[in-house]
């Protein structure tokens, strides 16, 4: 139940800015033609953004022994995969929401159109960015496919289906329960895999890998449910949820045992996305 | 300026019958939870549609002397990116069609949300349709990369940017050679050139292969303009635009002169896509 304050806040810093530059450089520049959707995918890309799935992505290739930079463009990738699923689930026929991050979102700022098709090209971007790597194809290729997986619709889609299928749904645990698993939980998991594979991991450590990537996936939407208060907070109780919450942390943590202090990062992580208070 | 009867109908039916087949293989069951997303993808792909895209992948696969079932994932693949762009294309906030191919448009049929998601599924799925290919990985992701390249805002969106940018815009030539190279010649080049790649071309056969991609996308997209009396029809009058068609077609065959009997088929899909009158 305890609130800790961020323990790795230089360390977000530090990571954050080093994925924003790489954000930057592999989106098109504003001025190319046809400007407007340029503008429009770095719009909803730049800026805010906690980068928390690219950083563990980084984090996951480090502890497998790999260097930080093999896998930026997997954590590149993943982020821009998330960035296009928050355009489109902002849109008028989704969740339209006219604001993201305290500004206008992506299609009350460049119209729906173009919001559409934004989203469509940062999602575009994402494989693109993938498919450039050359120097291990079989492992790039693996990296795609974990993409394209968490991505559809036994991942994050699936869960977004059942995120609007009325309330009559919502109120089931076991909707609930499927969208606590495959809306953001699919994402996350498979940022800490495409990492660890762009690292090198061996099988065994991609399990162990793969066992902490889910359990933080669920923390991080078990911490946002507790703080809207909606999700499964609805039907297990706050007390309940935050226990969950805290069982899976430690869970997520014990799957880390045999790294040593290469994953202490990913550690640190795990605390802070399950203490995080926005 | 001659309209011959389409001389591949029998071959056309045959090859569309595999890609079906091989469509319907790829694509999750209706009755996967959340079906209704599984539902609206099989509806935007399934049923009616010419199959030019993977037809065009499965005879320059077999020109470079690669077996048909090598290309067929390609050919999926890029069905499914068609197949995506039509159903977001039809969006209210695109081109508002209520009909496609005599039926309902996709979100008329499952309501605005789920076309999105559709179309945005549709697109994961081709990804993955690509990455599940292991036996030549450094191949599959240049594949990866020519689908990515050719959807994204170099090729596709960035005609569909081009096409929405208003009738001032669109008055002007440049603008419409823009929009004829890019919005559906893109995908018809990439179509070309993944199916080459699958069956293992040479640098030398891909080049010359590209050449006859890029010259049957232009025609393929002037025989629409010229089919809606459309684009650039509009600027350049029907006869120029024929004219311009006859030409690209020579030279897509031109490119094919030392391919022999086994690129007869390519042969023929250009004179069909210049003379198709639908």
């Amino acid at each position: 139940m305890s609130r800790r304050t961020p323990p790795l806040s230089a360390y977000f810093k530090k990571r954050q800015a080093l994925v924003n530059r790489a954000l930057e450089r592999v989106l098109p520049k504003a001025d190319a033609y046809p400007n407007v959707i340029h503008e429009a995918m770095r719009y909803g890309v730049l800026g805010e953004g906690k980068r928390v799935r690219p950083i563990l992505a980084l984090a996951a290739c480090e502890a497998v022994g790999g260097a930080l930079e093999e896998a930026l463009p997997a954590g590149c990738a993943i982020e821009l995969v998330h960035a296009y699923s928050l355009v489109h689930d902002d849109l008028p026929a989704m969740d339209d929401d006219d604001f993201r991050r305290g500004r206008p979102s992506c299609h009350k700022q460049f119209g729906e159109a173009i919001g559409i098709l934004a989203g469509d090209a940062l999602f575009t971007l994402s494989f693109q960015v993938i498919s450039r790597q050359r120097s291990h194809p079989a492992r790039w290729l693996q990296i795609n496919q974990e993409l394209a997986q968490a991505a559809g619709t036994f991942g994050m889609i699936g869960g977004q289906v059942a995120d609007l299928q009325g309330p009559e749904a919502a109120a089931k645990t076991s909707t609930l329960e499927y969208i606590l698993e495959h809306k953001t939980g699919a994402l996350i998991a498979a940022a800490v895999r495409m990492g660890a594979l762009a690292g090198g991991a061996t099988p065994k450590q991609l399990a162990k890998l793969t066992r902490y990537g889910e359990c933080v996936g669920l923390v991080f939407q078990l911490v946002d449910d507790l703080l809207d208060r909606d999700g499964v907070v609805k039907v297990w109780g706050e007390l309940v949820t935050r226990q969950r919450a805290e069982n899976l942390t430690a869970q997520a943590k014990a799957a880390l045992a045999s790294f040593g202090s290469k994953a202490q990062p990913l550690r640190d992580i795990a605390d802070f996305l399950n203490s995080r208070e926005h």
